[in-house]
Formats: structure tokens, sequence, C-alpha cells
């Protein structure tokens, strides 16, 4: 690669957070010890950041996309498809894919348990019973995620999204046929006759199962039904290079993230050492994005730590976490050169009260040659609130790093 | 109800203004000693409210809406509708309804006066001898207005907003036949037929009405006609409390927003002694809205004085209406409770210079838990111009407060 313009977006997720009383009223950020990021503040352009728009709550799914310059409202789904991408299945633009439960029935197709005793062992081979499917020209892709979940894929010529769920959602219930939900719509009855087939050839595959007969034998509901619900279409998004003129590369540690990143066309590098946990080697994560920058201009830099201890509701271990990323933002700055832009900001909220995402903004900083530094001095809520760059949104920060980068094409004469 | 978080808005209606030289280029706002909204400011998050969005002059209508969370550009349906609404008839998602005047024209309907001589006295007798008509399987819902202005509805099957004005808004023309917008377009035949009607429907009762006997032996213009212009159908707004998980009542001044609460499915609450004037009891809609929290976990509270007098061009009686919303704001500090959101802002400025709605944003403040306090140490259209909101949206307001209330789905995964 010529040596121009690159950027890192690192993206510390669901670091956002309220003023925490346990912190003597400050946030998680605000009361960790960030030299480097104060360091990023001080030398770039501050301001906070809606990811969608302001008091939305988002998941990690809308949230990058949004990030990535899509527009969430408009190009998302539904849960199948990146609930299927997240669990690594290889999803494509016009697949049908739905998440799903093992469940339990009885000879009637009755539901017993809509969870099959939220069994935990065996699932990867259930599903290896169902994987690869052939229904009429459709081809089933099916894997399994925690516990009784999994996730659908059928792909194949004429499916839409058009369809009923099968799902009661109450035990007691008989497994619901599937119907368009126009019967006009011939999309709609085709994928309604195929989910309706893939429901019955799931019971076919697993009543008998060896892990189901082991489970039984040991009193436990066997998982002997597929129940498949959230149905979404792939979207037709736009390959993410040719949309903004940049070759990218995702080093991230959520599956679901990755997912996108593929879906969207980008490369994806893993990282030995990177569990996505508050165990994570962040510091092998910084030098796989410093190593990156030799091939690609554009790398997306996820850190899941900040989000875990925030569903932990741990105020401490988010501080911690967020020294670590600190620690790593350190070498990053040292590391990838001053023509290269760095960008840290946060997919949303995760506040230690909520313990769940919320729609409060997060901090941003822009930091590179050009940028309009302010007058902030530390990496925090409230902090950069003053800065620079007001209140901008998710899909604004691949359009103003283009700009910086000089590879965004002019809109108008 | 469960004791869970709520939250009071109070809109201060048209409280926002420019700086005026009768104040030393403060604005009423700035200029009012207002200790407890001072206090909001300090202990809460600042900003600057764009309504709609930047620039444009709002309707206290549309206004309302935004602040409510609809989209008033996607729904808003044109005057007749609100007009309707706002003088206490019942309309009803899928009506049709119009502003009208109540005219004079002679006996070859050729209009004389569009005004009808500006009638102020009689016109709720006038009123009541065209209201409940029947013309084919339509009713007439009618009723009078100030002075020479009233508001129809028609309420019936395959009835619609494509049709033209019957008003011709220039004395000596006859009275125009409404059309279909599209000759092709059944529905807009059909309503095209019934307005026709109900014109000469209303010359036929009204021309001998002793109203108008009296009226023409005093020389005065006779209102025998009445014109229905502004057409608009009622439009399909989702209801307020599914929409938001919220179980909300409004305790307002103003008919129109009393209307609009009841059309989106929230309660209303009269108070005694407010007036919608400078002379209302605001105290008194203080202790509605505490008692209120006792049912609701959202309150719409809007002052309408501060609108008075910007209409008026007086900012000393801004100033004062303003202090003693004030003390209303101190009353709800003390007695809402530490777990109740306050947001105070304005549906629109109506600064004294302009005598009427401007475009100029709005300050907003919200306080409650977890909210991420700013520098800001009073409230005023400048000092809120620096706190940590920046500016946002009228439609920003219900997604904040549901985002912070614990009550808002996640969008994604």
């Amino acid at each position: 690669m010529a040596d121009t313009s690159k950027a890192v977006l690192l993206i510390c997720d669901g670091m956002g957070d309220r003023p925490c009383p346990e912190l003597g009223g400050k946030t998680p950020l605000e009361a960790a010890r960030t030299p480097h990021m104060d360091k990023a503040a001080a030398m770039g352009e501050c301001g906070i950041l809606d990811v969608v728009r302001p008091g939305i709550r988002v998941g990690s799914d809308t949230g990058h996309l949004s990030i990535l310059g899509y527009d969430a409202y408009a190009v998302y789904p539904g849960r199948g498809p990146f609930e299927a991408l997240g669990i690594g299945l290889d999803v494509q633009r016009g697949d049908v894919a739905f998440r799903c439960n093992f469940s339990t029935v009885d000879d009637h197709l009755v539901v017993l348990d809509r969870r099959a005793g939220r069994i935990t062992e065996g699932t990867e081979d259930l599903a290896q019973a169902i994987d690869g499917m052939q229904i009429e020209d459709v081809t089933v892709l099916f894997k399994e995620s925690v516990a009784h979940r999994a996730a659908l894929v059928l792909r194949g010529p004429g499916l839409g999204a058009g369809v009923s769920d099968t799902d009661p959602h109450h035990e007691g219930e008989k497994v619901w046929e599937a119907h368009s939900l126009d019967p006009a719509d011939e999309i709609g009855v085709k994928t309604a006759r195929i989910l309706n087939a893939f429901v019955r050839k799931s019971y076919e595959a697993l009543k008998a199962h060896p892990v189901n007969r082991k489970r039984t034998a040991q009193g436990l509901h066997p998982a002997n039904i597929v129940l498949p619900r959230g149905v979404g279409m792939a979207p037709n998004l736009e390959d993410f290079g040719k949309l903004h003129g940049l070759k990218g590369v995702c080093i991230v540690e959520v599956g679901l993230i990755k997912g996108i990143g593929k879906y969207v066309g980008m490369d994806v590098i893993d990282v030995a050492g990177s569990t996505g946990g508050l165990d994570s080697d962040v510091m092998a994560i910084g030098r796989a994005v410093t190593d990156a920058l030799k091939d690609y201009n554009f790398i997306l830099c996820n850190v899941k730590g900040p989000d875990i201890a925030g569903h932990d509701g741990s105020a401490r271990a988010k501080v911690e976490i967020i020294e670590k990323i600190d620690a790593m933002v350190g070498f990053l700055m040292e590391n990838i050169g001053p023509e290269t832009y760095l960008v840290i900001t946060a997919d949303h909220s995760t506040p230690v009260s909520v313990k769940d995402h919320s729609g409060d903004p997060v901090p941003i900083v822009f930091c590179g040659p050009g940028v309009r530094t302010d007058d902030c001095i530390a990496f925090g809520e409230r902090s950069a609130a003053r800065g620079g760059l007001h209140r901008i949104r998710g899909v604004d920060i691949i359009s103003i790093l283009t700009n910086l980068l000089g590879v965004q094409e002019k809109f108008g004469a």
C-alpha cells in the first residue's frame, strides 16, 4: 500500500456511562486514570456522539452499522441475519435468516418447553444433524449459539421475509404453521412452505438423536425440534470499501461485529489472546492494529471489556478495563505514526447503574493532521461535551474521516 | 402505579425570546428573577432545542406534536383537524376537518363579506343550527370559534382530503364549488359532493335564522353561509402510551393542546383557576401536577402566559409571568421527589419584538437521577446554549426521557 493517510477507529464497547455515586459522582471514564486518552483529547478535537439519534438505545449491531456509515433505521432487517452473522454463519445478501430455539415438543407437536430444559451440552451435534439440509431448491445453514439458542439461514431463489413465526411463544400450544403475510405474495408463500418443511424435518432429524436419547434417559427435556422466529432478510448493503474509498479491516472482539464487517466486505483479523472478556490481552490487539496498518488504511478496532463491566454493574471493573485500554491507546499513539488518524469513541453507553445499553451519548475524539484542536484536555463524557465537535451522529464518523483522509468525492461541483 | 421513575415535562409556552433593548439587552427569561429554574440548570443538563428544525417557526400544534415524539412534517394534516380539536370538537382518526368562516352572501351566493361583519355574538346559536346535520351517510360536527371563525368535521365512510376549497378568498366572487383534486378519485368526488351540499345547507339553515334577522335589522352583515377551507384528514397517530411505554396525562392551558393530548390517547386533567392568561393560578397547576404523579408516570404541563405576553409585545409582562412560573418550578422541585425527572423548556419562541411565534431555538434542561450535569448555573437562552446537551430537537425529548426512565426498547441486539 502507498504511504497515504490512514485511520484507526477504536470502539471501546459500551464505555459511555452516567455519574456513579460509588465513584464520587464521576463516570468510570472520568474516574479512570487515562493519561493517553487525555493526551489524545488535548491533541485532538472532542465532542459527543449519538450513535443513532439522541436518546436511542442501540444494539452492537445497529451501533456498528451506523459507525460504518450505514443508516441503521433504513437497513436494519431485524435480529435474524445479525444473530446468524454473530455466531459465524456465512450470511449473504438475499438470504433469509431467523433466530431459533431448540425446544421440546410431544408427538403432536405441542410445545412442552420452549427452551428444551435450557440445554447447554450437545447442541453442536444436534446442529450438525440439521445444517446443510436441502428443501426443494433451498439450502439450510444452521448453527447452535449459547444454550438453547441457534440461528437459521435459508438460501435459495425466491425467498423473502414476509412470513409469520412458527414459535407459539407459549408452552402448551401446538407449533404454529408459518404463513405468508400476504396470501397473494408468491415469495412469502414459498418461504412459509420451506419454513414449515424445515420445522418438520428438524423434528424428524432430532427426535431420536443420540443426544436426545441420553437427555430423555436422564429425565431432561429433549431438544427435539427447532422453532424459528425474528425473520429478516439480509440487506443489500453497499460494499464498505467501495462506498467510502477505504481498504478496511476489522480487529474486533465480538462475533457479531466480525460478521457485520465480513458482510460489508471488510477483512477480519483474529488476535491470539483477545478473549472479549475483562481478561483480554488488549495490548495484543493494539499490536495487531499497528501491524495491520501496513496493509490497510482503515482499521475498525473494538474492545469489548467496558460493555461486560457495564452489564455486570461493576464501576470498579469498568475503571480497570478502561485503564487497560488506555495503555493500549498509549501504544497506538507511539506506533501508528503522525500521519495516521486515531478516533476513540464507543458504540453506546452501558451504564453500570443500568446494566444494559442506554441511549446516553458517548464521548468521541479525532486526532491527527489538520484536526481543529479545542480546549479539551481530558477524555470523558462531560469534558468531551465541551469540545469543538459539539454533538454528532454515528453515520458522521466515516464522513469526517474520509474528509480528513482526502478520499471523499465531492458532492456537487 | 408502581413507584418507578416518572417525568414532568413543563412547557412554558412561547417563553423563548430575543435580546430586548427595554431589558438592557437581556431576554425576558434572562432578565427575570428565576432562582428555581437556575437551580434546575445547576443540578441538571442544559441545551437548546429546535422544536422542529433550526429556524422553523412552529405552531402550538406542530410544536407539541414534535415534543410528544411525532414527526410533525410527516403527520401534520393541515390546520383543519387541529383547529377543530382546539375548539373542543371530538375529532377522530379518519375524520375530514376544515377551518371555516361565517360569511355573508347574496341570493346568488356571491360573497359580500368573507367575515360576516366580523360577527362576535350569536355564533353559538348559528352553529347549533348546523351541528349534527346528516348528509347522505355523513355526520356533520360543527362548532363556532372566535369571532367569524368556526370548524367543521365530516365523519363517515369514504371521505378524504383530496378536495378543493369553497371559500373564494375574495369578495365579489361566487362561492366556489368544491371538486375532487383527482376526478378519478371516488373518495374525492364523494367528499366534494358532501362539502357542496354542506355549504348549500348552511345557507338554507342560516339565511332566515333569528340571529341574522336581527343583524340585518341592525344594518349588520348576516352570517348566512359557512365557507370551509384548509381541509385535512385526521392522521393515524400511534397511541402515545403504546409508542413510548408511558402512562401520560396533559395538564395544559390551551384547548388545542388538550385536543392533541386526547387525540393521541392521553388523559387530560383540568385545573380550577387555570385561565390560560397572565392571571392564571400557576401554582394550582403545579399542585395538580404533583397530585397527578400518583396516577401517571408522564405529565405534559403547559403554561400559556409567556406566549400571551410575547404576542402582546410586553417584555415586562413576560418577565412577570416567567417569575410566576419560577415559583411553581420551586414548588415542583420540592414536591415531585428525587426520583422524578423534571424537564423545563418551551414549544417555541414568541419574541416580544416579533409579537408572534418565531423560529429561534428555546432553552431546555433535564433534571433527575443519572443526568450528566454540566457547568450551567442559570436557565436562559444563552446560558443553556453552553450546556452539555448542545442542540437537540423536539422529537428527541421523549427518546431521552424514555431512556432515562428505563422504558425504551433497544433498537438492535
